[in-house]
């Protein structure tokens, strides 16, 4: 009977992690709350088939205030349940194949990558305590990783890996504040994905293979995983060539 | 005859970085650009006793257009000479006693530490293409780490963290663009300071010895510590308790 919200949810990973937790059994996931900034006809087809377990809150997760209200609108129709599932999975990845001196793009990576996390997890996070679960997944990526940095010198998307190495030190801190109230806060790496932001074909894995494997780690996750970093697991690639390896196992920071 | 610029100099770390240089004799260091917002008595004081080899180069990081007009008056300065040694010093820790929810100063920190370094390194790399030794340090510090992350939960300084997580993955990236270019681009942490940014007294290390300690790994520093965290030593603290040891060895990331 678990409650789930997920930002970004009108395509790519977002609308493949709510049509996976849509095609559970209601026992196990009883509400699913898809943030975004508008709707798409994707998204809407979910909701419609949904029997009302799937539900739209549209807002614009790099302005607060948008949050706060969401937040009120979230709280109404939980009626006096508390969230159990937060997951931060807006993000951009824009790049700059001319090399780094000619990236413009960083300010706005950050407020898209990791000031929306702080504000989406700061006001959604009283909801969280009332909650049995008490998960926060910041969707992340192993270009944010310093350990792997020598394996990535092809992928021209610096803001991006900047920006979601600050993301993974979001998720240390809250998890360092939060370990206390049983907390789980993590970051999750759910693979090189064929949507929109990974680019398309050449990617790795299908959305809805890295939707259900990341879905995977997310159920596994414990409080003994609060405060690292996650990684999926997909039969197949667990000794793929190069540094995108999914063998469940936490790649370094 | 190495020619060095350092942002943030009117006081704290910047300012002993400048004193120290300004204290070994002129075949060793020719000049040293102090850029500020604008000056100090202190600064004053030395760059009046430097017979011309600390000049003041006002200019705020934070706008990138003032950074260009800044490079146009150390060009001019230079008079066809490169630029050897770009510190990117400015940098800000605000804290968050009530916990990371709290944290209302996370945009300012990614703007003063992370934003503009970018800018000053993009603008500056045409001189040091030019320089002799191509070095940029960027300082950051050992609370950026993830690894020494649980060793200090008692900091209370999330957005110092996490943009500093960030300033050190920025290192890593440009380190990575410069390499074949014969430039050793650096993070460095120069200890805890009994700086105003430090927190004065209880700190480790006086100014001087955090300035001369770094300036001593900076001039150590070749090609082969390129896209690393360094470290710097002091005597007696090389295996002091707690995270702080400064034994020269990198930290981790």
């Amino acid at each position: 009977m678990a409650t789930y919200l997920i930002t970004g949810t009108s395509r790519g990973l977002g609308l493949a992690l709510a049509t996976h937790l849509a095609s559970l059994p209601s026992s196990q996931i009883s509400t699913i709350f898809t943030l975004a900034r508008k709707s798409s006809p994707a998204l809407e087809t979910l909701i419609e088939k949904s029997d009302g377990r799937v539900i739209l809150i549209e807002a614009d997760v790099t302005d607060e205030a948008s949050i706060k209200k969401a937040v009120g609108e979230v709280e109404t129709k939980l009626a006096g349940k508390g969230l159990d599932v937060l997951i931060n999975n807006v993000g951009m990845m824009g790049l700059t194949p001319d090399g780094i001196a000619a990236m413009d793009d960083l300010a706005d990576h950050f407020t898209v990558n990791v000031l929306s996390a702080h504000w989406t997890i700061r006001n959604f996070i009283p909801l969280l305590e009332k909650g049995t679960q008490k998960k926060i997944i910041n969707i992340s990526t192993t270009l944010g990783s310093f350990g792997l940095a020598s394996q990535y010198t092809w992928a021209t998307a610096p803001a991006y890996k900047i920006t979601k190495a600050a993301l993974n030190m979001l998720t240390v801190q809250y998890a360092n504040d939060y370990a206390e109230k049983g907390f789980t806060i993590v970051s999750l790496s759910p693979g090189w994905l064929q949507t929109d932001l990974g680019g398309g074909e050449r990617a790795d894995l299908a959305p809805e293979v890295g939707a259900k494997a990341s879905l995977d780690r997310i159920f596994s996750a414990t409080k003994e995983d609060n405060g690292q970093f996650l990684n999926i697991k997909v039969e197949g690639w667990e000794n793929a060539a190069g540094p995108n390896k999914y063998n469940g196992l936490n790649p370094p920071w």
